[in-house]
């Protein structure tokens, strides 16, 4: 039952405000723009190529991916792609070579082996692959950890064939923008960008690229000396929290998860059709608040627990007595989440759905093993 | 890149051992089969028209949804359907009405809002659709909370036209094995079901179906007097906190996550390619214990921390070293949020995949609102 009213939808639906997504997009295109910083935005929180050719025609050099799957459906619309995970497993390697073939590759990597393996499939089939190499600067996930240790693997890089080596990458997700101290995190990553700069200069070593940037310090990312290039993901839709972060508005928060009032039967509590498979369940970081979302037109009112396919809103702090039947938008904790667990993305302008999109590079690009 | 051998899969990836997940399904039906309580297998859990018809095979009386899209999918399979969700909404009243054209309907509701909604419906349509008035029995999540307001809905059901009165739906989800005082719990539902039989027979008010039943206490089923129907949804592939509740062994968690280690940097952990976006981020109900999925091969180390692609294993408990390429196998915590995440689940026995099934039923059916 197709329709082009934003009140007749199937719920739970995924809606952008497109206007909303638009400004996004150019606010953080202007912004790189004039911090002469390469935009490379992260595709994993949009999955998909209209949203992606709309960055890439507001001005970015590329785009970066996490997943092989990703940069294999981003191909067709961008030559320039940073997978920023590691190459390693039965077939991650082999079919960033295969796309080499097309496009131009660049691989984030933190391991001698990871290094090795693209080295190895990249010679096999005969291309060249860029090779970022990724240090910790905080965040304790991936990275190498000390100088030393990221010069010898730089170097390593340097000296693989099939590989060319372009520089390093960074996370820094572990600085966000309200935290206290973040003055000082950002003081510590430079120290530790500035050592290791200089370490890989005295080795003889070129860094042609730094890149990195997350949302939350998208906006303070220019106060990095020497970083090149940004790869923020959220802000083309950005959500809740990112804004109870600082780094951008409620009303900068363009997808929502549009929903029904179902059942209002036990006290104190609305029950609405977006639970775990709609929402994701991502607690706000760092104690910004409670609940995994907020009801937009009641921003007092959270979804204080989820089953599947149930989310209860807790009206325990609002006179609202919503009614079964009556809609409302949820500003979901993680963005990224969500659009992961959608098929298809609604695009809205007030009243009217006047687009929608394909969640292109959702899945994994399994392959069947057999007939 | 097809493979048939489980070491070629590109990960991460859900593989189901088939001979304990046929060993689920036959433990099941025949406990249902001996206790005179027929089986109604919520397919939430896998979403897959493949399995479902395994189910059917084994002896069950028809099949649970939660989704309309859930119960189009697999009416292609099953000619007898409960969607235990209320048919609030613009479409899902009309959307089963038009099943009913074709297999027998029945859905669980809680307001006379959405009873009315559904007679309505299938009025239009020409249709009669089965009716369950839902109780909340300690949940509160959904279902009408006291007794009379029970009587009342169900009597209003009983005199709307095209609707088929037929009995009560109560979801005891929060009984689970291990839980003390269980035995008081399902002492408390007993109060509270006699009550309600009681009061509707006294209202003249026939209940032919009595349904409840979930996985954790499904073993239990036949201790609760009255009931006609268990709805048991996660035993299929079952998972960690199934298991830490008591109701299964972890050998008959069928399905892992199989992951790749692609870095061990960070001192203390090994990162695998299993994340947010492939494990869900389901904590263990009621302190079970920690993190959001156990290692088969090492079950001390859990999955202590995540990112969306990166999942960080916990070392500081266990001697064992994995290098960089290094696979291992996720239990994980809540295995119907790891079913969603997934277009196609891999069937393995030993080393070998020997099949694979689509998750049929994973999205929306959203339709696109435009040309």
């Amino acid at each position: 039952m197709p329709t082009d009213q934003l009140e007749e939808l199937a719920t739970p639906a995924a809606v952008v405000e497109l206007a909303v997504m638009e400004a996004n997009i150019a606010r953080v295109a202007e912004y790189s723009r004039k911090q002469s910083l390469a935009l490379r935005p992260h595709i994993k929180t949009h999955k998909s190529i209209e949203i992606a050719r709309r960055q890439l025609a507001s001005g970015s050099s590329g785009l970066t991916c996490a997943t092989v799957h990703e940069a294999e459906v981003m191909s067709s619309v961008c030559d320039d792609i940073l997978l920023a995970y590691p190459p390693v497993g039965p077939q991650r390697a082999k079919r960033v070579a295969a796309l080499a073939e097309r496009v131009r590759m660049t691989v984030a990597l933190d391991s001698r082996t990871a290094a090795q393996l693209m080295a190895d499939a990249a010679r096999e089939r005969g291309v060249e692959v860029g090779i970022l190499a990724e240090m910790d600067v905080g965040m304790r996930r991936t990275g190498v950890s000390d100088i030393d240790s990221l010069v010898e693997l730089c170097a390593a890089v340097a000296e693989l064939p099939a590989l060319r080596f372009e520089g390093i990458a960074i996370y820094p997700g572990h600085v966000r923008e309200h935290v206290t101290l973040q003055d000082e995190k950002i003081a510590a990553l430079q120290r530790t960008l500035d050592g290791a700069l200089d370490a890989l200069r005295g080795r003889g070593l070129e860094t042609r690229v730094v890149s990195g940037g997350s949302t939350p310090m998208l906006f303070r990312s220019h106060e990095i000396k020497g970083l090149t290039e940004i790869r923020p993901g959220t802000y083309v839709y950005n959500d809740r929290a990112t804004a109870l972060a600082g780094a951008c508005t409620m009303e900068q928060c363009a997808l929502t998860v549009l929903a029904t009032v179902v059942s209002t039967s036990v006290a104190g509590q609305a029950v609405i059709d977006a639970g775990t498979k709609a929402l994701g369940r991502e607690p706000l970081p760092g104690g910004d608040g409670e609940g995994y979302g907020s009801v937009v037109e009641h921003p007092e009112v959270v979804v204080a627990r989820m089953s599947e396919e149930h989310g209860m809103l807790d009206l325990t702090r609002t006179g609202w007595r919503p009614r079964v039947g009556e809609r409302v938008r949820i500003v979901p904790n993680h963005v990224c989440i969500v659009v992961h667990l959608n098929d298809v993305v609604f695009g809205a302008r007030g009243d009217q759905v006047v687009e929608s999109w394909r969640v292109d590079a959702r899945g994994r690009g399994q392959v069947f093993a057999h007939a």
